[in-house]
């Protein structure tokens, strides 16, 4: 009781602290992210793979333009759950980012680099008033210097490194399968596969090629490759024998 | 009880998170939504089809002078539903962007630029503080580069593109009789013919060529044309043996 | 009880959504609208109408000048219902676009475009803070293109355009009368003595012509011209014939 | 009670609707001006009265140097009710305005021009945040091309031409009695005679020339005039005879 | 209790008025004033007198150099009463209003005019919110044309001229005093004695010259003038007599 | 009771008057000058003398980095009590101010006027919202004109000047013993003395030369000189006796 | 009961006192700091050493990337506890602050200085509204002139200096540690010993490589170096026979 009108006095007052030492306004944001559909980073030492779950809310809505997997750079992809109008602001931003790296140096943006811009961002909106915190984590994938790279940021303005991670609806499986089943030396195939065999452990349905989307940037090409649905199908059928098998485990 | 007296301390934050990840005055804003009158999109092989329910207080209110489907630019039309004052407000930007567009790149905007372009702004509107999120979805309809286009933007400032879709009062019903009959082969006179058979499911009145505005951009053309009440009236007189048929199912 | 409480909860806060999509500071000031005195418009194919009641706190108030029916342009004039002061800003800011067009495009602005200039000043009072929206509603009368055209502001900003109307107190007895007596092709005298008529219908008093205002546009002279106590009176001598035969009906 | 906690909702967010239409920040700055002294105005062919009671909290207060009626220009006098500091602050703004005319156009600027500008600049203190409204009702009297005029400002920002009119503490009273004894082809000693008559309605002393200002503005020297106390006493003691007869009556 | 609650809910918003047509933080700074050390100013045909009372909280704070009558101008003194860090704002303001104005004019500024600049700045903090009102009274004394001038400012921003006057701790009875005693062709020394005399009602001690400040501005030499402790120190001598006098009265 | 609520009525609205005159914010913030460790002035006519006690929260806590008596010029130093991030605000804006004054009138800034310009700064915080007071009180020492002088600033913005003064922890008990014990004609020496057996009677702990610091600005010298341990402590073995002779009394 | 909800009212508003003279936010960040993990800095006679947490979600979090000691100059690292993505903004103004001084004086910025822009800036975020406090705790540690200087800066804006110190969770029973067996003269071997045993008394885990960050800046090189995971691991083979020596006593 007393907690809970206690909480309340805490979250009216945007960017304030708690007696003890938490924003609850941005913890209310990773409810946002958690409330998303899930998306998945899977890094191999050839390139890193996106994955997102397409849900859609009427067969009329068109699939093929609802893009989930944004091109921040020709070498920088980024996945999103949570509050989708924030992703895309988010999104906007890295762009705009990337390009005026482009033109001060003279080199595309590093993927770390870009990632502490957009943090910075972030944060802003945690600790001045007058606006409310993103309601969106991102999944940054991309190639640095012939380095794949996979960055998580959170609400909070914190971003963290990671060989895979899983953000959105269903994190904490996803996480496990993923903790369970990554293997550093995998190569990109077989990360496409177990980004696509960690989304549906989320979803709990088959996998429909047209409701996922993925794409990589491979350490050869330095290019974001969005994959059709022709390319997903073809890895879901694998996958089948391999969600049989774990399955059966 | 709790839940109402917790819901109404964060709707008036205007743009907070509730603990539950949620953002209530976007939410509010889309009830404002369904309580506008019906619009509708369809997309065909041949063109976009916008259609709208265009109510009157009064005999005496001037029927065709309420414009209810506005021209974006020469190839794009809005329709829209919920608070009228924000509709016009966000045509008004539309248009800006659109000549913009063409004074910049000397060539005429995209829809999706457009649309992209228009629900920059409405996210805007939800997180920075001080003013109201808009209480209006809009159904965007054009062509481009010889495609038809069809998108949607809500009050949160997601867009989504539709082969068909309907906005407003009666939303889910119009939705269920679309997803029914829609057919991705049809051509633009048989677009027409859902549209207006489609907002007949909403209103539940005899369809009046004096209530209902149609408009049209076809590929070939790649104009906007409004049609008139007796060009209405003609597809009204098939749409009612339709009805009847589809009475009978 | 609940539902009252949860309405001040709205209210206080100038610009958001209420739970269930509406704006109640909008609403509000529409109740404004409603406590203000009479104006009535009237289109006629040879011009346009407008009429005022013009009430006194006492007999030393001087009549001919509380102008209550102002010119925006020579073609223009602007009949209004509500907030006083309000009235007078909207009109200064009309007077002011007005001259803007002249000097931007060399022609006098039409009704229409200046209809719509004042509701997107008005729309702004109803979304963005610290400020609240106008309690005025008016009635903008005048030729464009030698045509007459009469239209409707309201405190959400929201235009529309009307054969004949009513705004202020006793509106909804008004606009039956109208909707009962209009006739399309009633020439401006009818449209004069209507106007009369109908206001006569909200005072329940004697008409008496220093206490109304009658001014009118035609699409010869395509000037607003007012209407002296004289012309009134005479017109109010048909009046009163007509009175006692309607009442007879 | 609870129509009691209703008000104070609203009276608290300074510029906001009531549910019943109403701005209690407007009508609370009335009572201001109900709570000051009281200040007449009479107009007359031959010129515009101006007639205010000094009251003083000790015998060592200057009476000659509390200026009551001010000087906006040669020919424009301004008397007030209501709180003092805001009177003085509007009178500023009107004396201002006269010097911008007079640079602007080359002419002295006219009362109703003058009223105008002062009456917009009293309803931006109603409508936007951050502010309040001016407690202060001002009467303003002049002489434009030869012609007397008499204006009054509220704290809602409208304004009002009068014959004659009464401001501040007891201004029914005073009303009733400009009412009853007002005549339009008066002279200007006659309208100095009601002005000191009207205001000794409202105090129910004996008129005293210390505490009580005069001035006039007569349509031949068009300038503004302030009697002295022997002017004053001289009145005075015509107007007592005239109180005992109406005390006859 | 009704009526407590209700003063609360007035107070709290910084510049709004109350339904009495009250401004209530303006009268909660007359309370600041109210508990200030008293100030009195004497106005003789032969100059103007200041007398402050100079209460200390320890023996070792520094009696000379307490300036508790400050210097605005070489011809014009100003005495306190109530905040002293907000006197101190409003000295410095009508310093540099001095300066300011024998730059423009290249005359030294009139008493009335600095008193009015000084009362504009104060009403702006009664009217524009993000700030409170000033809590202090000031008497402004000093020699116009070689007329000997005395004002007093309040926290509302309305000035007023006296004979003589008193401000602070005690006003009522030390009003009382200079009523009764104050004649209007005393000359300075006398003026000077009934300053000293004033003060002595409103602290009931023995006046200390040590704990008392005196200052003048005759109209041969125009400048202020502050006494020393001797000097006072003789009046008060003189004023011991007759405060034995006025005892016996 | 009703006096506590009353009290967090005023105290959140950061700067507004109580009914009773008072400004609780900085009565407040006057609290937090009560918390701090004490600070002592003293000043002779060989030169002022600042004494503070600097207390640590652990061994590991570097004792002599920790500045307590601040150089605001050659000529000044600054003691504070209260809020030690607030201090070192006002000590920053001490040093920019005397380099300023330094630059424009190419000499020393005298310790009065930059008392001053500390207290406009401090003033200011009380005044305007958007911020709060400073919980700060300084004590100003040094030499001006060859004179030493000596200031207390506190959070209301007020300046005083004093010939012995103790500020933070135990203020009453040590402003007791400096008003016993201090003398007009003691010398420089004597004030450091003074400066710590007053310092010893807030401890009431054995004075630690580690955990005082003490500086003087002699007149000869002009020059703010911090002396080290072993001088402290030649200064506490002579103290050491006083102490215990004071016992006796 | 009554406390709590007094201690509530206060931490709404941001930046204002406590009637017992604190400032709640500012405790509250404090929270936030002990609820970070452990940061520890020791200080020898060779140089500075700064030893971390790093605590991980996942073992798919990326280890070396996650830099917890940051380089502010070449000479300078930063330590931090608390909210993560606050303590990258400070960091990045150290970052800039350390350039601007070099580009302007043309030398490394010192630590003290360093030190004091960053408290500044922490402050300004304590006393200004609109913004939060920075909810960390920074350790500073580099070399100044060739000596070794390591200071602490808390969420009020205070720094301090230490020989060693502790900051996050555990804060207490680390300085213990730390208070207990810090020799003044021990070598920078011995300094990173006792910091990563006292990282042990915090986390209560056998120490690992990889979740310890430990950076060194000596005397001779002036730079910072942070140790990997082998060369830490050497010294946690000798710190455990330290430990186990330890557990002994």
């Amino acid at each position: 009781m007393q907690g809970q009108s206690q909480q309340q006095a805490y979250d009216r007052g945007v960017s304030i602290w708690s007696p003890d030492g938490r924003l609850y306004q941005v913890e209310y944001a990773r409810e946002a992210v958690k409330r998303g559909t899930a998306s998945i980073g899977v890094r191999t030492p050839d390139g890193v793979v996106l994955a997102v779950d397409k849900r859609f809310r009427s067969p009329l809505e068109e699939r093929s333009s609802v893009e989930k997997i944004h091109k921040a750079d020709d070498h920088i992809g980024i996945a999103s759950a949570g509050h989708v109008a924030d992703a895309r602001q988010l999104i906007d931003f890295a762009r705009q980012q990337a390009q005026v790296n482009q033109l001060r140096y003279g080199e595309p943006v590093g993927v770390e680099t870009l990632t502490k811009d957009i943090t910075d961002h972030i944060q802003q909106y945690t600790q001045v008033g007058g606006a409310r915190p993103f309601g969106v984590a991102l999944i940054i994938g991309g190639v640095e210097d012939g380095e794949p790279r996979l960055y998580e940021t959170d609400p909070s303005g914190t971003a963290s490194e990671w060989q895979a991670l899983a953000v959105g609806s269903g994190r904490a499986e996803m996480l496990d399968h993923l903790e369970e089943n990554y293997r550093e030396e995998m190569d990109l195939d077989a990360g496409v596969g177990l980004a696509l065999e960690t989304l549906a452990t989320a979803t709990d349905d088959e996998p429909d090629a047209a409701e996922i989307g993925v794409a990589t940037v491979d350490v050869e090409t330095e290019r974001l490759a969005q994959l059709d649905d022709d390319e997903i199908d073809s890895y879901i059928d694998e996958l089948e024998l391999d969600v049989d098998e774990s399955a059966e485990e």
